[in-house]
């Protein structure tokens, strides 16, 4: 029994954190943009004596905790037993906040079942990767962004069926230039005290963008979230400064050394020299 | 100023009914399912001394009155004054229960909004067109399937943003056999005595679609529905048997004399000799 799936790609521009008891009431507010590329993944499974699951990445055999944790949960009632494997590929990098932990996550659940006929809906998948995704510290807003698509304003935290979002009317591309090695999203969250600097401005940034949807007030208050948090880094600070001299707007992806921008005309970004990813907005 | 906007059309198997004084909080329940095929919508604008709206289906001068009482919504705090084409292309039929009055009305807010720079949000242009669509009585769950797309459950009332739904997750075509000329919804929608078996039935078909969520159940219970709301005409019960002969499931389109199903293998339905539409889930 197989099943593949394809989850789109999500870059956060600025966000607010809300950790409960309940992984299911936790999350982001905040905003971001889903992306035509992402992680296609494939779900292979043999009936077997004992649970087991091995997970690929690009071929190659390696841990994905997110999507495994993300599995055992899926399967923690199942009677009948299986030998899984799963196979993420990446058409996006990791850790340069593209979301792919969600993504993978949300791609396993999917793919099994589909291939497990397991006659879950659509919100009921995604819960289980939101979940995984708030405990293991990996994304607190990717899985009901990637789920919806667009320009997502996620005004009220959690999975699908739970949290609510909005969007921003929008046809075009998003530019992401990667300008070094990436970021561990875990350790920004687990920082009590930058935890409480991304709620204060991020709070502020939603009441303002929310008051006036549109992509340039969007790309504005994610560069004065990733400015006013601290989180921006020297070369991004940069490259943004570079980039508005020649009149275009540009962020720090959250949480990834990377910055993005939303435009219709995407060869503006791509010939700076930069490692770039062009994608439309999915 | 002009912009131009698709909107996919939408096919609902089952509903139950919620009508209450306030249009946003009205709308419906249900399971349908939203095709690449819809309405293509283009706005023109000039200003103007005096508001001025003019509608246009495939070329021709036609009242769209869905579409016109959204447009007058949308603009009626607007201080500066427009004179406005809309232009619909229809790439589905009407009155065959696509929501093509939803696709239409949502169209026509959605390609002012960009072409007037009016900076509202994806969930407040669907708002706009969710009143239209109540309150000229075309419609109750097409605005918020066709903004999110796929197999949508509609199970709480309302636009986007109020409404909340889940969906089935399953990637394949939906075809609709057009047995004859259109329904007018309405006519069935302000009917007391219908309504009340609609949402008696309907409501028993969304508890039980909700247990199971899977295409085969949907259509199950969309074939239950048509048959015990009385629904049903003798030509699309007539064909449903017919093709249950091929162990195909379908059921009638609500509210259009027309049947759908959904399929991997669409030239199934398509050889049988009726008017045949097929489009991919969108």
């Amino acid at each position: 029994m197989q099943a593949n799936v394809f989850v789109p790609g999500h870059i956060t521009g600025f966000f607010e954190i809300f950790l409960y008891d309940d992984p299911l009431y936790s999350g982001s507010r905040g905003c971001g943009v889903v992306l035509d590329k992402g992680v296609i993944t494939r779900a292979e499974v043999m009936e077997s004596d004992r649970l087991e699951i091995e997970t690929f990445l690009n071929g190659t055999k390696t841990s994905c905790d997110v999507s495994k944790f993300a599995v055992y949960e899926l399967l923690k009632n199942e009677r009948k037993k299986y030998r899984i494997k799963i196979f993420h590929e990446l058409q996006v990098p990791m850790m340069q906040g593209f979301g792919t932990s969600g993504a993978g996550a949300l791609g396993a659940v999917l793919a099994l079942n589909t291939a497990l006929k397991l006659d879950l809906s659509l919100n009921q998948c995604a819960a289980i990767a939101h979940k995984s995704e708030v405990i293991n510290q990996t994304g607190l807003g990717d899985i009901i962004a990637q789920v919806n698509g667009g320009i997502v304003m996620r005004i009220f935290p959690g999975p699908p069926g739970i949290g609510v979002i909005d969007k921003i009317p929008y046809d075009g591309y998003v530019v992401v230039l990667i300008l070094g090695s990436g970021i561990k999203t875990k350790k920004v969250l687990s920082d009590y005290k930058m935890r409480k600097k991304i709620n204060e401005v991020g709070g502020e940034c939603m009441k303002l963008l929310l008051k006036k949807p549109t992509v340039d007030n969007f790309l504005r208050l994610s560069q004065f979230f990733s400015f006013n948090t601290g989180l921006i880094t020297r070369k991004a600070k940069r490259v943004i400064e570079e980039l508005q001299k020649y009149k275009i707007r540009a962020s720090m992806v959250m949480l990834g050394n990377a910055i993005f921008s939303i435009t219709e005309e995407p060869e503006n970004l791509s010939e700076l020299g930069y490692k770039c990813i062009i994608a439309k907005i999915n």
